[in-house]
């Protein structure tokens, strides 16, 4: 039996070599080509030992495949996916070109003018629990960023059920790898070793996605939404700390409430493999390498107030992960299939 | 001249080896005696040896003294002390034991009984930029908890300025030195390194505190305070992040309210050597090593929110330092004696 | 087709644990059974929740499996080894217990009496590389220690080709997740995090397993080896780092003298497929995770001495990867069967 | 009393930052000038916030000083220095221009021709507890390199006793500080993060300053030493294991030996403030943030060979504080002045 070919833009981040390594291990689709600019023409193995296995050549432009996963910086993704998408390849795009519906919203945030604003209502903002069935027939899947992720799927079941008010803070701490393999002062490892800093204060490039995704579930009213993310010193791994105000009525401040709310939560994400509602509160570890997303939402008895955490890794579930996610099912396989590897501990 | 002497009960955990570090490069006072039951009897150079030059033999009882450190944990702490008030000696406090005013929080939040509510109102609470002359006057002095130091810091000038709701939410991100040197699986490096957690989501012990000094500070209305910590993989630090409604009519929800908000602030601790309000959003090793606390006060200005982050070294500003700064205003020292020292970087 | 039953006898500990996440993407084995006394009766995942997906709950002792492996402390584990070896069942034993060939060792080096010496001659020294046909013909293997791994493989190719002197120095760097998850100040994060030490320096339990394995592969003369381990702060991996001279008219003391070299080592692990040969200094990092160990020989040519520096993960080629490599052979599976897995990274 | 005052050119580098954190506690000098040419114009505390109680603007060139300490790059160094040295300044050069006395070493390990070689001569090798009395008359002093601070100091008291013999390695672990603040792969977070990796295989810059020093202390017979440094994930800290064969007849090998052994350390630094001899395996931790260098010298009892352990802080002892104690000495001040803080634990 013949395997799907994939190709990757950008092996050279972090991103890009993620997915090369799970789909290292898929059954059904096999890297054909990869790319990087910087390093056209050496052997994937010299610049990513841990590829080495992988006998490929790295391209300037990607080579033939059935479907293209791109894992370039924003701006210049648009730029090599546009052409593709002309030419009716199947795209996951991990950069946010695609993410945003509304275009003037580039301009605001990216700083740029977008090219394809007609693909925009195309794309389908690639969250798999949420729009599996337009993931499933999209040709162009724009995968969510690193925070939005994990940030939406703690809220989102709160939100559908109509649990909380339109004051939602999102407070999550990310590993350094998010930042990825672009050098920079901030994530020099004197500098962010034993270091924990809050960052993007005037506003995260993050925060539109997040809003444009939950305020989806929620149409009646405007979301009020603080996204506040930190860097603290791990490599892998992002939690976040969600809290909002119980509307009353709802749900009794009491344990028993607490009880209903997992439920809820319980019954949102049910049958899904990679969602865990915890019944603890969880660590990044448990996820660690994995394309798990744990899940625990609780109730601050003294005030009245929902509080979830979740955690991914940033680079599985928050990235290359959710990528292989969105493109099984996008080939009709098992969604699961090349995602089976359990998070490593210690 | 002569040098007051300074006991140190319990050198044998963090704090205490701490305190009697920062000692050691102070001026006027020395420490005469340290106790840790455990180790008593072998020089302390051999328990700890960054504190070799220390020629001190580790006892079971502090010797005599004129002002007495104490390191214990809560509950054994209130055993060692009470008689030691009784006799009238001066007493810094690092444990919980005579932070509350009310009694009856001892047996909801530490579950014991307190054995001496009468000295919870002559006990005061050391965060000396808040009460700097009671704490001169004291015979007894309760040294906040790590996390309440930061967090205090951070929203006192707000609340005393009416700027802000009821509704509190404060995300705190903790060094692992907070825990102690206790054994726990939580802190085995293999479980912690590479792994971010929130823990306490039932209600944390220095919720309490927080509550107690901030509502202190606005009498009219009844505080909603969540408090949030997590355990982030460095040895030490706090980063509190916190989160609350800007009233309406009060500041603009605009660049020049920032502005505002920052004066507001920058007036509150005018004259303070430890506390700085900053500019650029705060980092915990800005801080490390030092007593100070950095506090970045701003707007989230599509949401007219307040958002505060303030950073301190745990063990110093949220602990040992903390203590000699209590102690040279007990002492009628300078208030910065032996807390010299800059932030350690990188 | 049935799958092989395999049991772990106590999975509370790190290699337990590994064992058991391997062995859950097998696709011809299966775990059955798990054990751990402390936790006997709680399920699987409620101890370990990265296991969680593993639908086992714990025993206090193994049930019926076809292959058993135990990642018990040494003496406890040849206390439950000794029957299940007696009743005919193949064991991979991850203590030390069968690794040393003369009983008297164990009484200078683990202070017990062997409660079972006929065994040791019995019982076959896992590393594949070395001994393949011996552990396919076994019945009770004695997987390595950690460090002896990665400091044999390093060495065995100039020993074996007569390359070096008797003097032999083996440098070892391990992360903290070799000590185990037995809780001990040296491993409390605060102490080991920011810090590097030399231990064991009066002689280390893995040094009687180096120089039996190495002397066996140069029988004309007695090696002085010095082993010395230390620990970083890190979870996984060991470096090692092995000098000794070269004996002259072996191999030039030039660029060309390494070239061949590094021929000599390829010819020795051709074909495996864990041992890599690189010519680039190795990271432990390109290891981590996957059962590969990495291994870059060179000559100082200043001094015409040999350096070799070998890179594994700890708990995968130093532990459990290599008993799952073991018990393939064992059970005439292919030999990388389960430990397809790439190194992560970042 | 006036102080004497300091220039330092190059504040924007580790170094240079750490010298002017220890001046600032120091009682009788004061830093008067900083320069560093990407960041001259700005406030020094706006570019350094732990530094900002310092109140200078970075310049691009020094302003006038009675002693001048350069933290530049190698090279630069020489070009800023030269001109100083012709005006009578005294000079504590950080950099390696001046450590060497033959000036073909600078071609063969620097790739340039030196530009002054007539100065190596007149420059003092800054290690005050080997060339006390030559620091203190010298206007020029080039400070040792962190890596041979510590070696030298673990091996100078046994091969000025002429207790080993020629072959000498020496295995160092150096945290990731030392690689400066400039930006690179190797030292960006999630890379060197869960890392360790041998580097310089081919042959590091700090061995012909090892070899020059030490053999200066054995005239006798050529030293054979191989120097391999190593980087793992810590920020400061510098550990060094040196392995050397005792020659017969001079010690025995034995418990009694070992204690030998050790009293010929403590005569050699008998009266040092700054060198500990001692009795457990030292930690880098032990000298983290102070000038202290930790030196555990014993016997591999089986093989008959010496180990010697050496700790420092690679940016204290290894660096700024060593070059505060040469100044010291150059000013006639007290050699431990603004060097009294003890090592940070944890």
């Amino acid at each position: 039996m013949s395997l799907t070919r994939i190709a990757i833009i950008n092996i050279t981040g972090y991103i890009g070599a993620e997915v090369a390594r799970l789909l290292c291990n898929h059954l059904m689709v096999k890297s054909v080509s990869v790319t990087g600019r910087s390093e056209a023409g050496k052997r994937l193995g010299s610049v990513m030992p841990h590829l080495s296995q992988i006998d490929l050549t790295i391209e300037t432009t990607p080579g033939d495949a059935d479907l293209i996963i791109a894992a370039l910086p924003h701006k210049a993704s648009a730029e090599a996916i546009i052409p593709l998408v002309g030419r009716g390849v199947k795209v996951i795009d991990l950069s946010a070109d695609f993410r945003l519906k509304e275009a003037g919203q580039y301009q605001q945030w990216y700083d740029h003018t977008h090219p394809a604003p007609e693909l925009l209502q195309k794309a389908v903002y690639g969250i798999p629990e949420l729009r599996r069935t337009e993931v499933a027939k999209a040709q162009l899947v724009a995968n969510p960023g690193c925070y939005p992720t994990g940030a939406i799927l703690a809220l989102a079941p709160a939100i559908k059920a109509g649990l909380i008010g339109r004051d939602i803070i999102i407070d999550s701490k990310s590993g350094v790898s998010g930042a990825g393999r672009a050098l920079s002062l901030t994530t020099h490892f004197p500098e962010i070793n034993e270091n924990v800093s809050a960052y993007s204060m005037a506003g995260h490039r993050h925060l539109p996605e997040i809003v444009q995704e939950l305020q989806a579930l929620q149409p009646n009213e405007t979301l009020m939404i603080t996204f506040q993310p930190h860097l603290v010193p791990m490599t892998r791994g992002i939690l976040s700390s969600c809290y909002a105000s119980l509307l009353e009525g709802k749900i009794a401040i009491s344990q028993q409430g607490v009880d209903e709310l997992r439920q809820v939560y319980r019954d949102f994400y049910e049958g899904e493999a990679f969602v865990k509602v915890v019944d603890m509160p969880p660590q990044t570890k448990q996820a660690w390498g994995s394309n798990l997303c744990l899940i625990h939402p609780t109730i601050d008895l003294r005030t009245g107030r929902l509080i979830v955490v979740s955690c991914i890794d940033n680079l599985v579930k928050g990235g290359a992960g959710q990528a292989i996610q969105n493109m099984n099912l996008m080939l009709g396989l098992p969604e699961t299939m090349g995602l089976e590897a359990l998070p490593v501990y210690p």
